[in-house]
């Protein structure tokens, strides 16, 4: 058995951004079974992380001490009708809130992971079903998702020292559906437990460079 | 037969974004066989355009007058090795130069093209391989050619008035060879004649939100 099969077992350190999120909280409960889990979020948790600003995510890493893991449960994008989008820079753009912070702010947070992070640890970003089934004002959500899925492929060739990188892309969340059914009708949608369980594959699997879709 | 179908054979104003690349050199000379194509680029061309400033691009399509098609074989992304990357924001990042250029110009390039364009218009944006296949120090690129590809998705199911919207992802350019098969070593390259017939599928078929392949 190779090494890293032979650690499947192991409890691990892990740094839970968003954790007190729908998506997070589900996966801090499915990790804490068998791992540490260190919460971090905007407005709770022990660690206060800022997304947008790559200075927080440092930080946040070096104040979370040794890490096996790092999982993001996080990240904003603005939802506009196309039509009302107009040509601009990404600092006045719609589109530029998603550039700073589901996208550049999850690329920081791995970018981050790749000088922190244990020998053979990894790295969980979450994505969207909306990469490839696009809705009404979600262009700038799309875009993120596949923006990001295809970094994670791209990374996930070049970390160092066994390091992996995956991203979970989960359909429209059950317990959102007060919230997003109006934008989601015809969506089956998916607990938040069920795909907290993606995320724990990525944690506890051995691949790298995958997009584990979570309920569709 | 449905009024697009029955405008199979018209002549078209196409403007061509990176008219003097390798790629668009190609695509000019395969659309000028049925249509008219006006030049577009940052050095050369009828018009001039910057993509990675919003003005610029409006002003182009402004000065194009009225257009039937934007087509665009342009794009600057930067190619360094994942663990030289370290976090920074949008404006120091070298993420950013793919952000602003080949990302945000086209995506511009495509918002201003929606109240543009001519009815039944279309726009074709350009992507890569890399969003699929990555290779060394191609995190940033394979990153904005999957953005884009998502982009298109969810633009394709909000224009307006008939617009249609696709992208066209070439492996590399066999012209391109000798600058690049260093970082291609064993991917079979595409002549950017044949890449080019992707572009004129995009302009002159009827689809929508489709990412057409070229030599891969």
């Amino acid at each position: 058995m190779s090494e890293a099969a032979s650690n499947a077992g192991a409890r691990r350190r892990v740094l839970l951004v968003g954790a007190g999120g729908v998506i997070g909280r589900a996966v801090a409960a499915a990790l804490a079974e068998r791992h540490e889990v260190i919460a971090a979020g905007r407005n709770s948790g022990a660690l206060r992380i800022d997304l947008s600003d790559p200075a927080s995510i440092e930080a946040a890493l070096d104040q979370a001490g040794p890490l096996d893991a790092v999982v993001c449960a996080a990240g904003n994008v603005a939802f506009v009708p196309l039509s009302q989008i107009a040509p601009a820079t990404i600092e006045t753009s719609p589109f530029g809130i998603g550039l700073r912070d589901k996208l550049m702010g999850q690329v920081n947070l791995a970018l981050a992971a790749q000088t922190r992070l244990r020998d053979g640890g990894s790295i969980t970003l979450v994505t969207g079903v909306l990469s490839e089934h696009p809705i009404a004002s979600g262009a700038c959500a799309s875009l993120v998702n596949g923006a990001l899925e295809a970094f994670v492929r791209a990374a996930a060739i070049e970390l160092p020292r066994g390091l992996r990188i995956n991203a979970v892309n989960p359909t429209v969340i059950e317990e959102a559906m007060p919230d997003y059914a109006p934008y989601f009708r015809g969506f089956e949608p998916v607990s938040a437990a069920r795909a907290a369980l993606a995320f724990v594959r990525s944690v506890e699997g051995l691949q790298t460079g995958q997009v584990y879709r979570a309920g569709w």
